[in-house]
């Protein structure tokens, strides 16, 4: 900041006032200029190949005690190139490739008195930018009512999307334009315990699909110290703006001069694969904090989790006593309700089973008090995180693991009680580390307390990044559910594995989620970083979770092997049962055998919402990986393997659709067929509808 | 609860309805009778004397879910008589005597189906009452919006109290009556930060006192787990009823069921004393909760703190850079401002003061990072509690103590960023712990984080309380300031020694207290507990705070001394710099003798805003000491020597007034003399305006 500062000072004195300025990405791609209305309103407008993507759109901050949205004039500019490459701990790629052109502008305004920098990176395949907002004359705390930055578009695009909500975004995808939009967000049914948005207002990571399918993945990076953003569409002007995630007392963030804001992302490329490929996200997240990430180790896990939701009749609870109260009843005491699988025993079984098959972890929901009544939403004393249920012996379960060279991953559900949550933050950590535990899933299922906060408010915000660098002391790796959605942290805190912040495979139990869904997730929700989807569903044919009607799955057995590729996480979860697992034990091995790191991707065909496919290089071997799905449609993948090394002999191991598979009908219907491969060859692989296709390629 | 139960079960099979029931205190000095209406709204009423002060009020709780309030009968009483005598940890008395007769009124309404119990006390000096709320059929969560409570008087009495607050009770009294309050309350100047009701709201402990000189103490005892209690008053009815302070949302309470509110108090009697003896809000406290109590050890200490209200220049910052950050900024890199008394030198200076007079501890405030900006009231993290200043060498500070036998006292303000203070919690009383420190002074300064809440909404009354709780866990004492006003719960957590809760000495620098303030608090904010108020100020000519004009102090420093009997409490401050104390060491005599903890206390003389004059014999000797206090007007105490027993000889010295002292004009005008005294003596005490007396009784 100082050096902004500096050259601010330096170059005000030498110029009043500049003329608009501009910057292309280091091939030309990208062309960016920036520029000052009338009013002194600052406004950013970007072309792509020589056409206008976003036409001249406002930037500006407005708080109570001043205004950063008018009277400026430009007094300065600082430009510069980076191309540097970086070493994440764990990913899609080994090496990272950094390469921008910046241009950060200094504005000034006479009256009020004000100073503000708004710096670009321009990328090949995007731009970024962000506020800058160095110390002022006068009051250096800010409460910020609004952020005035627009993304106006150039015609009624088509819009990937789902509705704005303060609270959650475990939402299925429209496809529409921007003027069908409004039409589209009423046909979405109100989350009970969320805070959907009214007006024509949607979520960021979406997707454009202009009519020249140039592709724009809109989204933000490094969000920390501020509320997420929203977008409000104007659907008739094609034209969107930030909607700051406010607190439920109105105010969006309360800021500490000097301040940056989170970047605002936006992806662009005429090839769908590129946005795929892109690491703009990540590019403009800090590097990594965490000086010794050696504890940090990517990992498989199976759970005592998808019996409370297939079959309705098991509990995360241990009793129906729904007046328990935790911190004051004995538990001792509380009779068994007998439905209760986070039991010594039935843990045991898991660890077994983890244990026979490589599998590295064993997630055990449900072990510890306060889940009687968890759901009222409404206490401000909830779940005891060093409190285990009667029969979850956890001495025994510890040794047990141990012995069986099995971790436990811990469950810290907070009912969205973050104010608890923190309140037993270092005793649950401690507590944790006692019994040898090195990773932990939080949740935060319902309505947020504090009572004055919304899920991707600023206060929890900083909630979950403090959860993340608390857990990092610890050396705990976390999967955190139903927090803020990801914008890249993870390359900053490795540890912060994976998030869901979707609508997950859970969803499966509740409905249903359409194949087309996983189509989308890697083109939106995936570009801020890894989703725990829990994948490796089996049993497809499911019980509509708490209402005990039919609940079909939208996939076929064959593409849930798939999804371990076209949603790469570094901990990957085997969701089904371990006794849906032994039913098909040839399935099963490529859940085995599938790594959770890479050293290297390439996607070989991609289109939002209808088809991904694949490949990757396992970090720790050579053998490639490939997977291929499609939509509700089935579809030819058409698989080059160019990119497998030249001098290599190679064995491919393809998990496929049978003949005769669908999701519907027939979705436990898969081959699996083994053939002699070599580099350059193309393979025509056939996916079912809902279906996909595993491929492991060994070097001979 | 289960026993409640089955007596309606039982006495509801046999009586339908049941007309109005009553009960009379052990002696019969009070007579309380409940009744439904015609509309099956519960009533109470109370006799003193055979007169009535409190006619039919009606009881009642209203939640969003369901109305405990009307259509409902009597289906049962139980009765019982309870004599019993407890032993505090500390306090006025070594031992309690609680002594009443129980009416538990059983309330059934049809429609909607719910019960109900209103269970009184019935002392000879009092009563208390509650609501209990069983398990009901339907939702046992309540989002509580209101308590219907009412409290009307008799005719147009004379009322002492101060303005409804949900923030703050650091208010000057009032002497008023019901048509004078909404005159005496538009008198009152806003605090900044906090929120003043609208509307005729007065806070609890409030005072009545009605033409048949008839005193009546309303408070509440055991505050948990429920909003603070305010009184909306009628000034042309004389009536009153509960105003629950809610959150931010407007919420009262969310409660679970089964529940029991605090206790309603009126403490009755036509002698002003007994309302200063009364032990009635304890009474109705729970038992000791803490197994272990060896380690709660009462004191008196010296700070560095009062050097940061007087003279205008010192100050609890180490830097005057503002935009430090706490968890940011490299603290080592600042630049002190060289007027930071929290230093290692300064520090060790008050040690040595300390162990050469034999005071047990020494609280440092300013001692941590986040100072710099803590009045911003707006940051999601503020304080570090386990990161000194660079000029605080902690490790030393602790040997030096520990060498000279000296307590270092912990601070921790948290700028009512309760949020953050949870937050760090366990990290912070560890860190206490790793540090030699038994004791920490807490503070809430502010507008309260979480920002949906008040300083006495029903999250922070859970807070302070688990504050206390967890404290207990690592052999913490806690003097908490700027917490909900107490109500007795130190009898159930003795390692709470005291709170502020009511405008203490520290205001001597703002504008300063008048002498009646000090004969006020005794009748009011002390009947919920003990309070810091800061006594032993011999400096009494400050500059205001902050303002640099000059404040002088409302007393004279004889009076002082007499506070430390008059204000009770087991952590007692000596608040004046060493260096005042050092110019008057005969005076300061007296600080060093005065005990903090007693076996018995005998009030003397009293009357509210007037005059206390109170005897108590020292727990650890067999010495009785007097403290008598007047208003501005100067006064003759009559100190009955009776409760001295009859067969000793005694020697007293008499801390005392000089002729010629007045509070303004000559404070530190005093006199020192010894005279041989007897049981049954009756001394003449003279009082200077604003003065007070101070005697140590020594059993020769």
């Amino acid at each position: 900041m100082k050096k902004s500062l500096s050259s601010i000072v330096m170059l005000s004195a030498a110029i009043s006032s500049m003329a608009a300025v501009g910057i292309t990405s280091p091939s030309g791609l990208l062309s960016l200029e920036v520029d000052v209305d009338s009013k002194g309103i600052p406004t950013y407008s970007l072309d792509y190949k020589g056409k206008q993507i976003i036409t001249p759109s406002k930037l500006g901050l407005n708080a109570d005690e001043t205004k950063f949205t008018e009277g400026f004039t430009i007094v300065g500019t600082d430009t510069c190139t980076v191309d540097r490459t970086w070493q994440p701990v764990w990913g899609e790629y080994s090496d990272v490739r950094d390469n921008f052109r910046e241009l950060a502008v200094h504005l000034k305004g006479e009256n009020p008195d004000r100073v503000m920098t708004v710096r670009f990176r321009v990328f090949d395949d995007g731009v970024g930018f962000r506020y800058e907002l160095p110390a002022q004359n006068g009051s250096n705390y800010l409460t910020l009512k609004d952020e005035l930055t627009e993304f106006n578009y150039t015609d009624n695009h088509k819009l990937y999307c789902i509705p704005g909500d303060y609270d959650t975004d475990e939402y299925l995808w429209s496809e529409t334009t921007f003027t069908e939009l409004p039409d589209a967000l009423r046909n979405y049914r109100k989350h009970s315990e969320a805070q959907r948005v009214d007006g024509v207002t949607i979520q960021t990571p979406m997707l454009i699909k202009t009519k020249d399918s140039v592709y724009i993945n809109a989204h933000e990076a490094a969000l920390d110290g501020y509320p997420a953003m929203l977008l409000d569409v104007n659907p008739e002007k094609y034209t969107m703006k930030a909607h700051l995630v406010p607190d439920r007392l109105g105010v969006s963030a309360y800021l500490q001069l000097p301040f940056n804001t989170p970047w605002r992302t936006l992806i662009v490329s005429d090839d769908a694969r590129d946005i795929l490929a892109s690491q703009l996200v990540l590019n403009l997240n800090e590097p990594c904090k965490i000086e010794d990430t050696s504890w940090i180790k990517p990992m498989k896990f199976i759970g005592v989790w998808w019996e409370m939701f297939t079959g309705n009749v098991k509990t995360w609870a241990y009793s129906d006593d729904y007046l328990a109260k935790p911190g004051v009843t004995d538990y001792s005491k509380l009779k068994s309700n007998g439905r209760h699988p986070a039991n010594t025993e039935n843990v045991k079984r898991y660890i077994d089973f983890a244990a026979k098959h490589g599998i590295d972890g064993v997630l055990v929901e449900g072990w510890n008090e306060g889940w009687e009544d968890w759901a009222s939403y409404r206490k401000n004393r909830q779940f005891l995180f060093d409190k285990p249920y009667p029969d979850f012996n956890l001495p025994e379960l510890r040794d047990y693991a141990k012995e069986k060279g099995v971790k436990l991953i811990m469950h810290h559900e907070t009912a969205a009680n973050a104010a608890d949550y923190e309140l037993q933050l270092d005793r649950a950590f401690q507590f944790m580390k006692d019994n040898n535990y090195d990773a932990v899933k939080t949740g935060y299922v319902g309505a947020v307390i504090p009572r004055s906060e919304h899920h991707t408010s600023q206060w929890m915000v900083d909630h979950v990044r403090h959860v993340i660098e608390r857990a990092a002391d610890y050396k705990i790796m976390v999967d955190s559910h139903e927090a803020p959605r990801p914008t890249g942290l993870c390359r900053t805190y490795p540890n912060w594995l994976a998030q869901e912040s979707a609508r997950g495979g859970e969803f499966e139990s509740f409905g249903g989620n359409p194949p087309s869904h996983t189509c989308m997730l890697p083109f939106t929700r995936l570009k801020g970083g890894p989703m725990d989807y829990t994948p490796g569903l089996f049993e497809t044919k499911l019980s509509y979770y708490g209402e005990g009607k039919d609940s079909q799955a939208g996939t076929t057995l064959a593409r849930q092997l798939a999804l371990y590729l076209t949603m790469p996480s570094p901990i990957q979860m085997a969701c089904d049962l371990p006794e849906n697992y032994e039913r098909f034990p040839d399935a099963f091995q490529f859940i085995k055998d599938v790594p959770v790191d890479w050293s290297d991707s390439r996607y070989l065909e991609a289109e939002p919402n209808r088809y991904i496919t694949v490949a990757r290089l396992d970090k720790n071997s050579d053998d490639w990986y490939v997977g291929a799905i499609t939509d509700e449609n089935s579809r030819v993948a058409m698989i080059d393997l160019s990119f497998l090394p030249k001098d290599g002999k190679y064995e491919a191991t393809i998990y496929e659709d049978a003949p005769d598979a669908h999701w519907k009908d027939n979705p436990q219907a898969y081959k699996i067929r083994t053939l002699k491969v070599k580099p350059g060859m193309k393979l025509k692989q056939k996916l079912a509808p809902g279906g996909g296709a595993a491929i492991r390629i060994r070097k001979l």
